[in-house]
């Protein structure tokens, strides 16, 4: 999607360690305009996908979510990182490791918001080793719940996360693929 | 607002503690449609209000918090509740105290997103003791920017956070404000 390219080209920052900041319009200060064109483009993508629910993972994944979710006319359930104690106990669960904090959460789904009838959209801000993406799809497969697909804002190419999960035949779609970043440079390439 | 508080009253469920469960339209699982009238009705009540951003705090303040934001034409910026690498050390911080997890977070918001022009609507979807909202008021107040005002899905009214606030002269528009709520009967007045 050139719109999102052109914007991380233009204010993302290459930082040592593989890391590009983007907080000043996707997970942290968030253009809810361009959230809107995307979620465009994704409606656009799984058009022929019988969506009725977006799962996404707190925090940075939500507000994208949720602009997407008008163009899909469907719920948006997010799934929380720790324990809290307004989840009744009836939750599907799963460990996610976290690339950016370099810890292990519980990520855990109240029962009662998926269903074996679902048909769900996962959408996520980043795709890197696919980890926090696998955990959504352990949650979805232990509620017999169909994933329709995953939709990606900017996917680092460079790890493994797209491809582990193409190849096990999920279909992932991200606006924005980067091939390669130098962070002395702080050119990006995007496939 | 009526359509919220008829919507709290059907599916809300009264637990002890004076716990009140919306997790099936407003925080776990979001009704983005539902948020899209709380939007047009916060522009309404802050139509008057030069409003620029949007600030509020992860998690479960940013799905309704960007719905809102596409009504004001502004961007949404989120206090992040713990440090992350990702972000610059360059950041106001203060503390809150969770009432619904009984723990104290570090609450960060980079200062490339906020700075003293700004002109800030807080929204976040509870109001009980007002620890996050003061929260969001002091990093706001650190950057020398101005609170336009407050926008809040639900207010528990028997809780002190909106006198609170109202009293320092702060407007706090809340959609929903909670007098009372039995956990024997189920039963939910609003005032």
């Amino acid at each position: 999607m050139k719109l999102l390219e052109d914007r991380i080209r233009k204010e993302g920052v290459v930082k040592p360690g593989n890391v590009l900041k983007v907080d000043g319009f996707l997970n942290h200060q968030m253009d809810v305009g361009l959230f809107n064109e995307m979620g465009k483009e994704f409606k656009r993508l799984f058009a022929d996908c019988p969506v009725n629910k977006i799962l996404t993972i707190e925090a940075s994944g939500i507000g994208i979510a949720c602009i997407v979710a008008q163009h899909f006319n469907v719920p948006v359930v997010f799934a929380k990182k720790t324990q809290s104690i307004n989840i009744d106990g009836d939750v599907y669960t799963c460990k996610i490791e976290s690339y950016t904090h370099k810890r292990t959460y519980d990520v855990i789904v109240s029962k009662k918001y998926i269903n074996k009838d679902d048909h769900i959209l996962i959408i996520d801000d980043f795709l890197a080793n696919g980890c926090a993406v696998n955990g959504l799809i352990e949650l979805i497969q232990s509620a017999g719940a169909t994933v329709e697909g995953v939709g990606i804002a900017v996917e680092k190419g460079q790890q493994p996360g797209g491809k582990l999960l193409r190849n096990q035949g999920i279909r992932v779609e991200s606006l924005a693929i980067i091939d390669s970043m130098d962070d002395q440079t702080g050119e990006i390439i995007f496939r």
